[in-house]
């Protein structure tokens, strides 16, 4: 019968341990380093022929770095005899770069797939897609997992009465998430109204709904160099919250992102361990939660041929 | 009618414009920068529609950089409806992995070569690929040009009689490279028969041919840590040979290469300008020659849909 591997590329090895430790199997065994010029050398050293192989790689900074390390890996996985290549992205970079905002434009997120299933991939398990028509993207299966529910339930362990919170959407694109983390909490929504004049840069305009003496979560999929969150925030407390709470799945926490979280009147963010923060990125304000029991089990559950749509919400 | 148009990415924009030059047309206006996380952001700043567009880019260090800047310039101008899309690359890198050496090895070369087409090039420009072979992993055109002639002709002026001349190939691979330049300066040749234990690691064994009393002139397609090229040079002078020169198409040039030659018996070293050579990889020792006459001449004639062939060999 076939097995299941699972192997982890460099971008994210504590969550792929975690996840490996979650299901009840070692890491498979590979070197994934460089040679002296910066190419990658990727040496598979143990058999997988007729497995079920899952590499976990979240295309996090450095980007490019991550991106062919996993597409070589996934090229040495198929012509090692891979039964399925079933490649995990925890986080999925250049997700931004879904569609052409102006002429001439690349849809980098497109290429993507395509570079992914070119290699040889047989099925995607990502977790919130920036934008969720990326999953048509592929033409082949795509599993796509939220976080709302792991970030909800911290937040209900805080034991706020919904009527005291207001879950708030820093734009209109994040309406519908806001709108499942204000279900999970039996709390109202709210949703800045911002204009942002340039990529990297966010200017906040008005705020949709009732924050006036309430606790206030922000909730976003990615917090890149935290300009838009902050200054929501700032928003926030002025428009009369008492308190503002952020998180998101993906901190990416490029550029001025911790500096500006420290300094803002953000109380706490709650994040996820999607992207693995090095040294200079952490701050005493920011909760890490895990995602691994969550991959850990859509792992598994596409092993045994089972739905993962259960994961979905 | 349709028109020619030259887009320079950032690995060698110096060959880029005196390609541009040497045919007439300005480069063309795009913006090639990164995002505050690391991604790439490419805006093309002119209408390519219907045009035959060219990209120069080599993939050398930083290599993946340098590949997804390609990648997603070629899905922009597909987007962009170039008519055709020709990608120029004097270096091609992760050439030397166009084979699987040992078990579970990727074939990366090969990946690159998919990559492209999925990415939507329609043809290929290459230089001295390290291996012939590289050419049937498209399925597109791809024009493979030669710079022995241009390194041949350096050393034809020095006026050294041919049979004062040896042209010595560092390992058996380079041996048909070696017998082209030894046929252009009337002189014999010589190989060196070499192990090499590991990666980036040379070893030199003994030489076939007779190199002593003569003037001797190494030729190899790449150059990298310059180990094997090195040890070569001063078993050329062990036995005999009066002076050493070194050619290269390539100059990789990566870590120890520089302190290798300056400290070697190699008393000229010839590259070309395929790759871009940084500001920490010059040396006294090195004679640097262009490529970009030959380019120009194979972008006219590919505009043109005139044979390239007879810049072959
Ligand atoms: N890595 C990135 N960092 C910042 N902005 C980006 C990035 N990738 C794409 N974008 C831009 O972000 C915008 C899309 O973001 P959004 O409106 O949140 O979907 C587009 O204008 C993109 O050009
Ligand atoms: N970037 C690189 N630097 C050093 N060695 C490499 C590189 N890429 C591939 N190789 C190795 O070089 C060998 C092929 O080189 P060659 O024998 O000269 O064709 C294979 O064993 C590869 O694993």
């Amino acid at each position: 019968d076939h097995k299941l591997k699972i192997f982890s590329l460099n971008s994210n090895e504590p969550l792929a341990k975690e996840v490996a430790e979650e299901i009840g199997v070692p890491l498979g065994a590979c070197s994934v380093n460089r040679f002296s010029d910066g190419e990658v050398q990727i040496n598979i050293e143990e058999s997988i022929r007729g497995c079920d192989v899952f590499v976990i790689q979240s295309t996090s900074a450095p980007v490019n770095e991550n991106l062919m390390e996993l597409l070589i890996m996934v090229d040495a996985l198929k012509r090692a005899s891979a039964r399925t290549i079933n490649v995990v992205m925890p986080y999925y970079g250049y997700a931004r770069q879904d569609r052409k905002a102006r002429a001439r434009e690349p849809i980098t997120a497109k290429l993507v797939a395509n570079l992914l299933e070119t290699a040889g991939a047989h099925r995607v398990i990502a977790l919130d897609l920036h934008a969720p028509q990326i999953q048509g993207f592929f033409d082949i299966p795509i599993d796509h997992l939220v976080a709302v529910p792991i970030l909800s339930d911290y937040f209900k362990e805080k034991n706020i009465p919904g009527e005291e919170l207001v879950i708030v959407s820093p734009d209109h694109g994040g309406v519908t998430r806001a709108r499942k983390m204000a279900d999970r909490l039996k709390a109202p929504i709210a949703i800045i109204d911002k204009r942002r004049p340039r990529p990297n840069v966010a200017e906040v305009m008005n705020i949709v709904g009732n924050v006036e003496g309430k606790k206030a979560i922000l909730i976003d999929d990615i917090i890149d160099t935290a300009g838009t969150i902050t200054i929501a925030a700032n928003a926030l407390v002025e428009n009369g919250a008492t308190e503002v709470y952020a998180c998101c799945t993906h901190p990416v926490l490029s550029g001025p992102a911790i500096e500006r979280i420290d300094n803002s009147k953000i109380k706490e963010l709650v994040i996820t361990n999607s992207i693995n923060l090095p040294e200079e990125k952490q701050s005493e304000k920011i909760k890490e939660l895990s995602v691994a029991p969550l991959l850990a089990d859509a792992i598994v559950r596409v092993f045994e041929n089972k739905s993962v749509s259960t994961l979905f919400n």
